[in-house]
């Protein structure tokens, strides 16, 4: 290995692919003016991109902490890098502070006696610090730091990961580790053509499998392994591959998002650029969340907030890291769609069945056959054979010519945009044909091809040579990932078309608005329901007529003004439970009821010992549906806003859909359909539809209000917000708002 | 493949698998008097289990039909069976009309020549129905007819796969097929030890990749392809296969279930011996239930309904072929466990967490490690790696002694019912040996050691060899299949453990109630109000106070017994809507209210055209929490029963949960612990509790009434059945019935 090394170590350059990708340059790199633009809340409106060229394809890389001593770990490390240097055709400077060679290659004794600025410094010493700020003093590109004993090792490691962070911070010099290792400079395979996987992984080991998709065919281009992430993090790497002209698909295996903003306009990015992200995130559970911690010092996160940032921006979230490998590769390959419909090719009736069953169950449309193309299909398949799909052939017309017309009819289709063959055993006289005719016919479509290779064993010729030497079929083993794979195509491509980024229409001046909530925030307080009612009407939300009084002639003046029938509350600005406590009255119809009521409030409140700022007497609303609408602060996302849906669904199946600003009025009206009582609002036991545009129009108000006075908002619960009939609008009956 | 046939067509007998499987004949062969028992509708209690030791290990095979002609299909069908009949050690028959020999065998002309009775005949021919009358007559054991054009081409096919059906009918010759194939008589590994998996598919094409399993070292006993099952199901398969000792799992794909209480009591057989029955069902959507229908002509059945049968008898239910596999394989193998805990060993930080989090969302039990237990693991583990569970062994002591120390010690631990160990990347240096110590420490514990091999490739040596060649090891290739095979495991051992039958303790005679609620029943007809309430009262479920009267006088005197206030109904056999017409008023509190109230509703029901029976008087009964109690009639399992939680939940989400008669008060109570509503019940807002006892006592009620009277009962709809606080009961508003 060292050998093919030392002969490119003095060569300064060759025709190689550094010259080759920059002809391509990602074309987002950072620093024009439009692009360094704030929405309201001050957080940036663009990906950040740092410019990763120099990272993957540097022309000067040192070693810092070189080693050939037998039994040293350093040692495979430094020989390593050697090779890779040599593969990328760099420069290569040594560094360790007593020898004078490593593998007979000159050692400089330190960072500072480097004799150029180096693109790439892998630092292998235990206390990486000193090193770090030399380099960055030096104007390195890049220090890749190895050592581990960080964030994941509790209080003090994460105080030693910010000091490094720290050293490169405004420097030019960017970081990545520590807790990293040398997945990025493994040898990749550089046979293989067309769109590739960039993969970015958290654990290098976890992205092993992915990597070894090689040896099935499937191209791979980078792997970026981020460990803790003191500076660069997963983001800069999908910000950056989003942008390569190689990249057909970003994998990414994440325990942590460090940055949520940075995390949605990395993601926002690629959606523009229709790159697909498919993603394996931990964090579902309180274990996965724990031991994530314990691995790279990564809080997970609230994972219903990570699961709607990542539908907010097409991210595609998978489970297993088999569906990640093989959602990834199909969305790498697959040109983008001519149609939705997928055609369900078997030569069983029971495999089509089945098949059919479970790509149906999971939302794919498998449309029926037009009968001009069943009877197409009919010329080489016995009539007694449904061909509506999906299309049994019954196995012996795959054995002939006539395996090879159904395969080509059923792509010329036009409601076909995805074929699926999935051969669940493998019988060699008709399953080897089949397989060959499947990936000649892929080669003259550009519709894809899939196929499920179902047997266990995994060594047959059709499927090892024939299926995975095609690069034009995506081969899959079982039912559920190819499924998995093809509602991911075909959800990414109608996700990405006409996408329009809600930065793009994010607010970068406040409203009226701002100033008015701003004085009414009291930081660290709970306000009191006037108060927080204020808030809302200062956002244009509506609340019913209201009036804090103070005696009980006031009240009945207030009562006459409102018009009758009336509501009248307790007010104070700590006060919850307020109906246990019998300190809520409705539906009172004169004078004499407000001024008695007015009383027994106030007794109440006297004997319970609260401090009253007052009665509120309310304007009592008609019937319609209750729903909540708030904001929260998550520790990664900052403030989102959720929406709830009646009263019992709430408390009982916490049925609430969350987004993240900035979203657009498409996504206030997903988060609706997300809730599993939404038909609530189209009315159920004979009554009228519900204002859902009012409901909509909330939150969005409710956004605008997070978006600008979010950050002293610790949490705003609207509760019961009520849906009047359509047409008549929403009203906040009561809120709750906690300062920050 | 037939020269070592010949050889053994003359052989009487060897010392072969019939002798030595006779030693340890199925002991519930149906036909003892205690098992002809029936329930209180006439139903089995009993799975009868036909002797299907002369199918698959016969003394006489017969090939009706049989051929040698080349480019014939039935002379590939031929030559098979002569070769297994020789394998089986059976003698040999050949049918031809014409031919004297075919494959040089000699050949009788028609059935009726055949010079013995013979076990199995292979009936080759295009109409089979003549050879099956004369096989019947001539006492033949069981016939196995492959022509297909019978049911699942439509009604005609259907009518000939009748009259094949009725040929055999207490004959006690029974019928394999039509649109059977070749399963049964495949070449099986038999150098393979241990509990076996045994295979029933309704597609042969289905079972290919479950048969292929033997190629990794899965031993597999028998196939039964019951195809269109005109006679022998699925289920009589189920209840033979939980008889034999070889059995260590019954792995099944089912497109229909053809008699719902054979199934149950087949899978009831099985749950008695602890046998695993796992299965894919198609029909979970309307186009899988089509083209089920198109495939082997069968109804897939209401699938929440199939859904709880399986649940009911503790089958276990799995959605794609890889993991029916998967799922068996362990079953089969793994002995009873000693406990619920789940250890995850990996060589990664990441991986564990990875793992830890999906296992965890699946329901699986991680227990945090004893204290001791954790300083145990660091003898050998690095103190910054986390070894609570999972655990991290950060990969360097995989490679010497410690890494059998280490996973003995975790099998050691007393929490720890089940080791898993992901090894998502290979990396031979560590991989190798870690497969090695896995496979080693396994022969030594009856713990299940499950391993995830997660590379895509597949041929690794660690892989192939190491793991796949030790039948103590399970290897699975994604976390998701071992997640879904353990918690099989552990689900069926918590099932099995101290099952108790619900046929043993199902109603033998008529309860006073049943002749009572037969008389309310009019065949055909919806009741009226009056009489359903009726019909819930002779089973003792409670209704309000009531009484029908046709006069305001007597609608006075009625409340004035019954007791202020009082709800008063419009009463008609087929009247629904009551509420939306305004046919009900509650709340009335005087003699003068239900006089008038008692004109209003007579108006109304005039005005609407309605012919009442008169007007019901009831008592009104407290809050609480609206609950639906019914009976429902299946096509395919009779009559069920289902409960519904709070009023919007079932009309918005159709949150109910339904079970099939008889099920014990355990079942009552899962049931509603299926709801997702549930919490309801525990009171919230502020609510007591409410009586969830009484809800319980009133689904077994119903579930009486559908045992004992079911047959009549096209519809039941209890609906609200008001749960009260607890202590307080339930009672049923309102009920709808519909007769058969």
């Amino acid at each position: 290995m060292l050998g093919s090394t030392h002969g490119t170590l003095t060569t300064t350059s060759r025709p190689a692919r550094v010259a080759a990708c920059g002809e391509h340059p990602g074309p987002a790199v950072h620093g024009t003016a439009d692009e360094q633009e704030t929405d309201v809340s001050g957080r940036p409106l663009h990906a950040e991109v740092p410019d990763m060229e120099r990272l993957f394809r540097p022309r000067t890389v040192a070693v810092i902490g070189a080693s050939d001593a037998e039994g040293r770990p350093g040692r495979t490390v430094t020989a390593q890098l050697i090779d890779w240097a040599g593969r990328v055709d760099a420069r290569i400077h040594l560094v360790h502070p007593t020898r004078t060679t490593v593998f007979g290659l000159p050692c400089h004794r330190s960072v500072r006696d480097l004799p150029e600025p180096v693109d790439v410094a892998a630092v292998l010493v235990g206390d990486p610090l000193p090193c770090v700020r030399e380099l960055a003093d030096q104007k390195a590109g890049f220090a890749v730091v190895f050592a581990s004993g960080f964030a994941e090792a509790g209080t003090e490691g994460a105080a030693a990961q910010a000091r490094l962070a720290a050293a490169v911070r405004g420097t030019g010099t960017r970081l990545l580790g520590p807790n990293t290792n040398l997945n990025a400079f493994e040898r990749f395979r550089d046979d293989l053509d067309g769109p590739a996987i960039a993969l970015i992984t958290q654990s290098g080991h976890q992205g092993r499998p992915v990597f070894a998709l090689q040896e099935l065919g499937i191209r791979l281009s980078h792997w970026a392994p981020t460990g803790n992430e003191a500076d660069l993090e997963c983001s800069d790497f999908i910000s950056w591959f989003a942008g390569r002209p190689e990249t057909g698909a970003i994998a990414a295996y994440v325990e942590g998002i460090k940055d949520g903003r940075s995390f949605l306009l990395a993601a926002d990015r690629a959606a523009r650029r229709k790159v697909p992200v498919v993603a394996v995130k931990v964090g579902r559970t309180e274990t996965g969340a724990r031991t994530a911690a314990s691995h790279t010092g990564k809080l997970t996160g609230a994972d219903d907030v990570v699961d709607a940032a990542m539908r907010q921006f097409g991210v595609i979230r998978v489970d297993g890291l088999d569906e990640l490998q093989d959602t990834a590769a199909l969305l790498a390959r697959a040109r983008p769609p001519r149609a939705r419909g997928v055609a369900v090719y078997a030569i069983s009736g029971g495999t089509g069945a089945h098949f059919a069953d479970l790509a149906t169950a999971a939302g794919l449309d498998l449309p029926v056959l037009s009968s001009a193309k069943q009877d197409e299909l009919h010329q080489w398949i016995p009539a007694d054979l449904s061909v509506a799909n999906p299309v049994d052939c019954g196995g012996h017309p795959v054995g002939d010519a006539r395996g090879r017309r159904i395969i080509d009819a059923l792509l010329a289709d036009p409601s076909v945009g995805v074929l699926v063959c999935p051969i669940t055993g493998p019988f060699p006289p008709l399953s080897d044909r089949l397989a060959q005719d499947l990936v000649d016919a892929a080669e003259e479509t550009d519709k894809p091809v899939c196929v499920v290779w179902g047997s266990p064993v995994g060594t047959e010729d059709a499927y090892r040579t024939t299926l995975l030497g095609s690069p034009r079929v995506s081969t899959f083993r079982t039912f559920s990932n190819c499924i998995t794979a093809v509602r991911a195509y075909l959800g990414h491509h109608r996700f990405t078309t006409g996408y329009r980024s809600p930065f793009d229409d994010a607010p970068r001046v406040p409203s009226p608005s701002a100033g008015k909530a701003r004085a009414l925030l009291r930081p660290g307080e709970q306000l009191s329901e006037h108060a927080a009612k204020q808030l809302l009407r200062a956002y244009g939300i509506r609340v019913p007529r209201e009036h804090l009084v103070t005696s009980a002639a006031a009240a009945v003046r207030a009562a006459g003004q409102i018009g009758y029938p009336v509501v009248m509350k307790a007010s104070a600005p700590q006060l919850a439970h307020k109906s246990e406590l019998g300190l809520v009255r409705i539906g009172l119809t004169s004078a004499s009821q407000v001024r008695d009521t007015y009383r027994e409030l106030t007794d109440i409140a006297r004997f319970e010992g609260l401090p009253l700022d007052g009665i509120l007497v309310c304007q009592m609303i008609g019937r319609g549906i209750e729903t909540a609408v708030g904001i929260t602060h998550d520790r990664v996302f900052g403030p989102t806003v959720t929406v709830g849906l009646g009263g019992v669904l709430i408390e009982v199946l916490d049925d609430t859909a969350v987004r993240i600003p900035p979203f657009g009025e498409g996504d206030a009206r997903a988060m609706i359909g997300e809730l599993r009582g939404r038909a609530l609002l189209d009315g159920v036991r004979g009554r009228p539809p519900a204002d859902t545009d009012a409901l909509v129009e909330t939150v969005l108000r409710v956004q605008r209000m997070a978006l600008e006075v979010g950050d002293g908002i610790a949490e705003l619960d609207i509760n019961p917000l009520v849906v009047l009939d359509r047409g008549q609008g929403a009203v906040a009956l009561d809120a709750l708002a906690l300062c920050r």
